[in-house]
């Protein structure tokens, strides 16, 4: 089955699935029941069938689901299998995370172009990599195949950056800062907020 | 209407819609129609006005909802009106991008307690905050009121620094670390994988 012909609300609900089929991967589990899955994610195990049956064939009645088959079915729906160059912009805290968060930058997600407007960092090398002016953002990203940019910059900074970015070509923005970035309709910008983030964790702790 | 009484599913999706929310209210709009929502996260109008009845009366016809008071009501049900304080291990450079990080530590989320196992920063301020040396994590989190733990150390410490945790009476840890954390049933393991969390953004940005 053709990506387009998978509806959108199961596609909305695959990196649920995703981050609980990881999480049965690195216990060391080789199947999982659909039941079991539906307990996880808080479903109904038909819907949970249903929206599987999309992928193709992963189910054995009696055995369940192979966890690792269906990971990268899955991986390969949301173009997780393919490799995604980043360019990374603003290397304070948590530009420098990003650039050691082990499972980021390795794996589909590579940093190939990363910028700072510090005069004592530009022309220095972080994990490897030359820090570059911010004022080049537009033309080293346009000459590269990038099409992901990170804003890791203050507030007032990001929106001058996201030109940039769009300038240089980028189709897709990941904002850590917490300001509205306007773009033109081909940009997509995935705003980050660890606290919404972290809701499923504290809807939980108190019931 | 009782938290209890919301069902589950609709729960899961709240987090989509409080991240679209938040960004409208950045945009500087105070109201959205069921029709611009339901576009915004790719479902269809219907599904999520039922969704939205559950909480309460927010939206008026021909005007639509208003953004403030809905994001409030969804935040209050994912208990992110409450304080949680937070115990913090590793401040290497996600601890630090984490103790840095705006939008964070304000709001619900305040780191209290920080600690790290490098003899060097044991005892230095952090983000003012003192470093406490990690063997004491089970005593000093045991006398706070310390519900949620963050762990950021390397792979090999994440176990033993989760059985401190658990030890001193937490019930939800957010893991850096990408490795199966085994803890007891009470307490709530959300592991942090950029790259699932970004799936979101690479889906779209090829067709």
């Amino acid at each position: 089955m053709k990506k387009a012909e998978i509806p959108k609300e199961t596609v909305n609900r695959l990196p649920l699935y995703l981050r609980c089929l990881n999480r049965i991967l690195l216990r060391g589990h080789k199947t999982i029941s659909s039941s079991e899955l539906a307990n996880l994610v808080s479903m109904g195990p038909a819907k949970i069938r249903k929206d599987l049956s999309y992928f193709g064939k992963f189910g054995t009645r009696g055995v369940g689901y192979e966890v690792k088959p269906l990971i990268a079915r899955i991986r390969e729906i949301l173009n997780l299998d393919k490799n995604w160059t980043l360019a990374l912009v603003g290397v304070g805290n948590v530009g420098s995370a990003l650039l050691s968060y082990p499972g980021f930058n390795r794996g589909c997600f590579k940093f190939e172009l990363i910028f700072d407007d510090d005069p004592e960092i530009i022309g220095k090398e972080i994990s490897g990599k030359k820090v570059h002016d911010s004022s080049e953002i537009s033309d080293l990203v346009k000459k590269s195949s990038i099409k992901i940019g990170i804003i890791a910059v203050p507030n007032e900074k990001a929106y001058d950056v996201a030109d940039q970015l769009v300038r240089g070509g980028i189709s897709g923005i990941i904002n850590f800062a917490p300001v509205y970035l306007d773009t033109p309709d081909g940009v997509k910008v995935y705003q980050i907020d660890l606290s919404t983030e972290l809701s499923s964790l504290t809807y939980h702790l108190v019931s």
